[in-house]
């Protein structure tokens, strides 16, 4: 295979013809992530390398092009941050899949960006150990990609995000230098916290080939409580009786009304049709899970809840947490969706609730708000007709106000998906300008000639 | 009070005469903190500016003149991060000490730097709430010396460490801007994460002026098991099977036999002569405590244990902590302490206690070694007679072949106290070149002039 493209040519003689590819339908296929609404350039070249080493020339051989790097991992984000730039070089971490170690002794894992969440996770668990970080799309997405926006999850309300996991880092920086932050060990305080500053960077900062991830101890099997209610206000309001009882939740989930009957629309799941909120939880706690949900239970009996269930056994609590699980299938069938993103602080959760149904009705749109109530973390989504463009228009604006109400609430424009392109121009209204300056300061000190993911977090795409 | 020195002048012109002080003994009183072997220069003025606006007056007016600035919270670091540079503005914040908020609802507290630690833990305690990092300093240290080292503490091993429960800051820059960073929420990923990066940075980002911190709920009270072995390895075999085992203990702590042995001279605490090592490890797991205090008490007997004793109350576990809390004490009399912090994965324990017996050997001082053995962070203390020369050069000897032994294994310089100066020149030496040349580059990025403590951390002094 030769190229007229030189940057191809090079590539090839350092990686192999394998690693480096120009078909314009493989490149075209490697465009997008899971982003609505992001655009996406046409790639130059997409270069799958198989060690630090190649990921080092790869970045190299960019930088002597001047030519901007993408990285991607399986591309299931939700902002477009991995999307390809015009003329980019897309950098996959697909060959970088190995669990190079899971110690038991020092309950630490160390692995290569392109392993698969939900690999790890068995892997670990095959040693009696627990890798948290548990995105919606742990079956499919990275390492290197939860990594890269700092992922959440439906556990993060006991065990916390993806940075609270990361020890330490092996990165490439756009010099193609190597360098290692942070640790092995559990606790280490030397120099800056770089490990955290690349965690949730989105690809600006560096290419991660390497990461160190602390483990627990597997927790117990969770038992379940599910509950219905009226209102909005009874539901978060139990959430917040559950959260301030000390139960430790091991999961805490909020369907809104709208939501709860487009999953009753998708599959009977009993759920009545006036049905206001629908709160599950779950308690890992092992001999006390069983009094912990019958004291959840309890809560949302006394904060009015219409119908209360409480699982004895695993396979009950698969059953009452299917709803959660339906939530995306079920509002595939009504029209395009656009994911929201937005974290509060939970006593503000009953206004942004309340405010989003406002914005729905003002905008004339359907606003379904799924969320990780525990963390005050809700996934507004608008519903749309993408075939009508001034539905579609209405969508975009009502996911704007969506956004600026969570500020005004003292929240956070994205809570675990990131800024990607799909936020970009929201960022200074969070950060204020001192802060976005910092943010463009740090961004130069690592990469002064603007070679990784340029445009992407910092500056409208 | 009129002063010659227009910086004073134009400090008191802002903040009034009775929050700049010149006097030379107050000066004097101001210049160290508790670091041994760090040495201290002779500031110009020491300021306590009570509120944001007053910080950003200050940091304007030493930018106009040029003078660096030296942030104290009570001066209780061990590594002379906050030790007086010659010619330098001591910024107290003495006066910042109110603790502004602290909610239930969304479990968290918002303090100003000056809040000394035990009196925020109480506050929150008031309110079934628990601020869990507890460096040994908590009755004395501030909340924003604390932020400044990202202190660890006793119950690290469970919760975590300052960072951890640092949500958003508030930071007068060297420019005098005052920035937020972070959130109140529970999650949040926009943009690069400046709370970590200030967190640990002791004093040279900026200026911390207000924080808001994480809560959980208060845990249920500790039950404690002790166990003494003949040997070394026996006791981290056996603390080892404690962390493999999945207990959570909250708090886990290692002292070697010479450690022990003089708690024994110091006071009778029924320790035997020929003592290797003493683990004390507790549970906070409420009806749980007692069966995992037994099962810890089990491992250690499985482990050689010579003797085990389990508590059944509060008291008791009071008791078995007690030998502990008498390290420093213990080993005041016995000559000038100079106490090391090398944290290592938990499984290079044994090499590290071996190898720091070696060194107490080839260097002929008495190095004790009590430390958080769940986090494998240890506290090698050199214990020598500041009067002989020569056994100071030896000391100073035998505490840099310590680091250099973490560092072999695998571990870092500083698990929780910090760089300062104390270990400046060993920073590379962890880092590498490129990752030290990250870290001026962040330095720069926030503090063009080098005006917020020059010389610690990234610099000799």
């Amino acid at each position: 295979m030769t190229s007229s493209d030189p940057l191809v040519a090079r590539l090839r003689a350092a990686l192999g013809d394998k690693a480096v590819l120009d078909d314009p339908d493989v490149l075209d296929a490697h465009r997008n992530d899971h982003a609505t609404f992001c655009t996406a350039g046409v790639p130059r070249v997409l270069v799958r390398p198989s060690s630090t080493a190649e990921v080092a020339e790869v970045l190299k051989a960019a930088g002597a092009f001047g030519v901007p790097v993408v990285t991607q991992g399986a591309r299931t984000g939700l902002s477009g941050a991995a999307n390809a730039i015009d003329g980019c070089l897309l950098l996959s971490t697909a060959r970088l899949d190995r669990i190079l170690e899971v110690s038991v002794e020092d309950q630490v894992a160390v692995v290569q960006p392109g392993v698969v969440n939900a690999e790890l996770s068995r892997a670990v668990l095959a040693k009696g150990l627990f890798y948290p970080p548990d995105p919606s799309s742990w079956e499919m997405s990275t390492v290197g990609g939860n990594i890269a926006t700092n992922a959440g999850g439906l556990c993060c309300v006991k065990y916390g995000v993806t940075s609270d996991f990361v020890r330490g880092l092996e990165v490439v920086l756009a010099s193609g230098e190597v360098v290692r932050t942070g640790r092995r060990s559990a606790k280490g305080v030397a120099g800056y916290d770089l490990t955290r500053l690349i965690v949730g960077s989105e690809g600006t900062l560096g290419v991660v080939t390497e990461a160190t991830l602390a483990l627990r101890p597997a927790p117990e099997a969770a038992l379940t409580a599910a509950a219905t209610f009226l209102s909005i206000e009874d539901g978060i309001a139990a959430a917040a009786a559950v959260m301030e009882a000390g139960l430790q939740p091991s999961l805490m989930e909020f369907l809104d009304g709208p939501t709860a009957r487009a999953i009753q629309d998708y599959r009977d799941m009993g759920l009545p049709a006036d049905i206001g909120s629908l709160l599950i939880a779950q308690s890992d706690r092992g001999p006390r899970a069983a009094e912990d949900v019958a004291r959840i239970a309890a809560i949302c009996s006394e904060h009015g809840a219409v119908e209360v269930a409480e699982a004895s056994d695993a396979e009950e609590s698969r059953m009452l947490l299917e709803a959660r699980r339906l939530v995306n299938p079920a509002l595939e069938p009504l029209g395009t969706t656009l994911v929201d993103d937005v974290a509060v602080p939970r006593s503000k959760l009953v206004a942004l609730l309340r405010g989003i149904a406002e914005i729905g009705t003002k905008y004339d749109v359907l606003i379904c708000c799924p969320g990780h109530v525990g963390d005050g973390n809700m996934h507004p989504t608008v519903v749309f007709d993408r075939n009508d463009a001034a539905a579609e228009a209405r969508a975009l604006e009502a996911f704007g106000a969506v956004m600026e109400l969570g500020l005004s609430l003292g929240g956070t424009i994205t809570g675990e998906h990131g800024i990607g392109t799909l936020k970009a121009r929201w960022l200074e209204q969070e950060l204020g300008p001192v802060g976005l300056d910092l943010q463009r300061r740090i961004k130069q000190a690592f990469d002064p000639g603007n070679l990784l993911n340029p445009g992407k977090v910092l500056q409208p795409f």
